[in-house]
């Protein structure tokens, strides 16, 4: 009996296999080469050319060494734990702000305590404070009966995508490149993923020629195409929109009857001085157009910005033009699904929406942390962009913001034949030869979606800067053997 | 355009609605009509003949009162905020142990963070600890590689449901009453809830020859039976299994080739001298089953118990005699899911799994807490079945542990008449009234299950130990009250 058990169970797991048949890049089969390399470097150093494994796969701040935001932490830690608030010896470890804040945020949860379960879609004064911070941001008022609390932008996605997928007719439109995760819930959800190419020669632009293209294409397919998701700061692409694509975009939705899903979770993470985060709600709503005139869902993380609180899993989604009726099924979506997050996740958000302003205590030191953070990323950006750009056959696009670069890979024929032999696209083979020599971690463009017959890899920003000089060093000397050995 | 699009959008959500068929009652009409309540006191004090909702509905402690347990906060808010671990005063505010304790938590996190992704099984060194925890609760080994850390229960369940639904011919072995995850859960993965009937008549029994019956007739209508769902100790109903009968379930399990599915997040709630709490991997491993004889999943979550952490969303599985390829699979729709659980629900429930022990400095202390709110839940359990069975036409079972009793309603004719009449099943019909009148919220019992023809209401023991005196007289001057105008 338990082997007919056995035998049912990997039935099943055939079974699923199919199913889910979408891989998540990220995490992928480069990720668990990389753990096994730097299990063997553990019992057996010097076993590799190197001594230990740089992680650019991930966009995961805190694990690379970037240090928590102390007034966010000092805030947290506050809520988490009220009897300190009565303590003496409490006001030498923590800044009046963060104690002030502290009661502030435990008066609106009810029972006074992160411990309790919250309202499905958040603790409602969490989700006020959240408003009062994008209407800071935008200019323009929001509505905190818009804003609903999520564990990460990951169950916000996943929640859209429940309500607007039927069937595999439904489809959404998506950049390529694009963040997996998009591909991942629009196969687990059973629609389409309907792609638009970025213009790489063009900074990654998105041109609305492109997407009108691929609409019509779909909607001759007898695809009814349902949203339209961009990400800005894109991922893992780097540019940052200008205003003026931004109202196109608007305007595109507006008049072909798409949902707007905008990926705002590198709102804060912008290098470069020509160019400026503008949420798609403060466009819409500077053109003009009110509530009802778009369908707009924006999402934000804590989990990226100078911030980086990938563990605390915080985030919202603001969601807009739609009834009462559809924000009611949100609720019951997440109802359904049990999607209750987590209240310190729920208040780090309120914070990264808020945080310290000019004149309260924890301003400057909060600032310098902050302008420390972002200012080191810029850094780092233009380093690995410079040296990326100075490889033989390799040209990479500026990481205007988010957390990554891009660069594509001129491969020699000889390389690509290589990887076929060993039944790998190109880009894997690139990225799993760089690992092997190097100890570097990157992800293979295809991961990401790429126009067919080029090929790319997605590094991270993040490492410690200190480390970049010789991560550089590592990659030039790699890359420089690389073609050596494949030149055509 | 705006109009096609809100027509599609309304459309969905017609669409939606009969997907989502099953809705989730601990958070159904009944609690929408008391925040409506608890709105109009708030504005307009004195508008109804109480002055307090009264939450009987979930099993949410912190929110009603219940102090977080100190040992765990300090530990939490010291992996959070790490540089309280350098300060001289901190030793004036923590225990030492929790400071011990923190640093050998931030020793095994990659980066010394609570603030990065952790492996999409948890971080290794918080498995390693729970496997620990598991093994000196059983006395029996436990495999770190069979533990994964997950945000609460619903994941866990989630991600089981995946791997073993391919189609509504897939059955699931359920409860009835069951806590509405399960059917939820089957529900959304498409496949089909197998009921099995508890005895009331003998405390909520679990009985083989129904088991064998259900199964049985789920065959003959073609179903494929899966798996077997056992909540112990019981919820709704309270019910804790006795060893004989928790052996008779293993071997039932294990010669029908079925996945025994234990949700044990309420191991640590068990208010009677004569049960202890045995999970089903101690019961399977003292027969001297092994591993490979028996395929067992159990659950477990640090939203329950003394400690009753609901918003941190903490919570484990452990999945055990499965091969290696089932573990990557769980592995692979986790990170599908993009499953990533958080480092604070984490590192808790290793402390659940691992509190102080005698000799430790805060042992005594923890052990006054962790008493105190035990024995306070146990006289409020004895307390509410004690008046519930003093009510005309009610009969209770003993609540020998998790937190809710689930008496049984025998309803005059005429007040079955009268639901009727407003459409209302009878249980909601009297949880409505109960609700207008007193302002107490419980969930009926048509939200769990129940014998066709009976009615039941689900209500938690959790309020404050000193207003339970108060509420049962309101209880029982609305029951008798609602007998008077209803009796046949």
């Amino acid at each position: 009996m338990l082997f007919i058990c056995l035998f049912y169970v990997f039935y099943f797991l055939l079974f699923l296999l199919q199913v889910l048949g979408c891989d998540y890049a990220i995490r992928g089969e480069i990720v668990s080469h990389a753990q096994r390399l730097q299990h063997e470097l553990q019992n057996k150093p010097g076993s590799h050319p190197f001594n230990e494994i740089l992680y650019f796969n991930v966009g995961n701040p805190q694990s690379l060494g970037q240090k928590a935001i102390t007034f966010f932490r000092e805030v947290l830690v506050l809520c988490d734990h009220p009897p300190l608030l009565d303590k003496s010896e409490t006001h030498a470890l923590f800044s009046g702000d963060a104690i002030a804040r502290a009661r502030l945020i435990l008066d609106v949860i009810p029972g006074r305590t992160t411990g309790g379960y919250s309202d499905t879609l958040g603790v409602k004064g969490l989700r006020d404070a959240v408003a009062a911070g994008i209407a800071s941001r935008d200019g323009f008022p929001a509505n905190p009966d818009d804003v609903f609390l999520t564990d990460g932008a990951t169950p916000a996605v996943h929640i859209i995508m429940q309500l607007l997928i039927r069937s595999e007719k439904d489809g959404i439109l998506c950049p390529i490149p694009q963040y997996p995760l998009y591909s991942a819930s629009i196969f687990l959800h059973g629609g389409s993923l309907v792609p638009y190419y970025l213009d790489e020669s063009t900074g990654w632009g998105l041109e609305i020629a492109e997407l009108k293209k691929q609409l019509d294409d779909a909607r001759s397919k007898g695809i009814t195409v349902r949203a339209l998701v961009v990400i800005n700061p894109g991922n893992p692409t780097g540019q940052v929109l200008a205003k003026e694509n931004q109202k196109q975009i608007v305007d595109f939705c507006k008049n072909e009857g798409l949902v707007l899903l905008a990926d705002e979770v590198y709102q804060d993470n912008v290098y470069v001085d020509d160019k400026k985060f503008n949420s798609f709600k403060k466009i819409a709503r500077s053109m003009g157009y009110e509530d009802e005139d778009l369908l707009l869902v924006s999402i934000h993380s804590v989990s990226k910005g100078y911030y980086g609180e990938c563990g605390k899993r915080g985030g919202y989604m603001e969601v807009t033009g739609f009834g009462k009726e559809v924000k009611e099924q949100i609720c019951k979506v997440a109802i359904v699904n049990l999607c209750f997050s987590n209240i310190s996740g729920q208040i780090l958000v309120s914070l990264v929406m808020n945080p310290p302003k000019v004149g309260d205590e924890s301003y400057e030191s909060f600032n310098a942390e902050k302008q420390g953070i972002l200012s080191s990323l810029a850094r780092r950006a233009k380093a690995l962009e410079d040296a990326f750009n100075g490889l033989e056959g390799v040209t990479c696009n500026k990481a205007e913001g988010a957390m990554y670069l891009f660069p594509r890979l001129h491969l020699p024929q000889k390389a690509i034949e290589a990887a076929k032999a060993v039944d790998a696209a190109p880009d894997m083979f690139y990225a799993r030869c760089l690992l092997d020599a190097t100890g570097i971690v990157v992800v293979p463009g295809s991961g990401f979606g790429q126009v067919p017959g080029t090929w790319h890899i997605r590094c991270t920003i993040l490492p410690q800067e200190e480390k970049i000089p010789g991560i550089i060093c590592r990659l030039q000397a790699f890359h420089e053997a690389f073609m050596q050995q494949f030149r055509d």
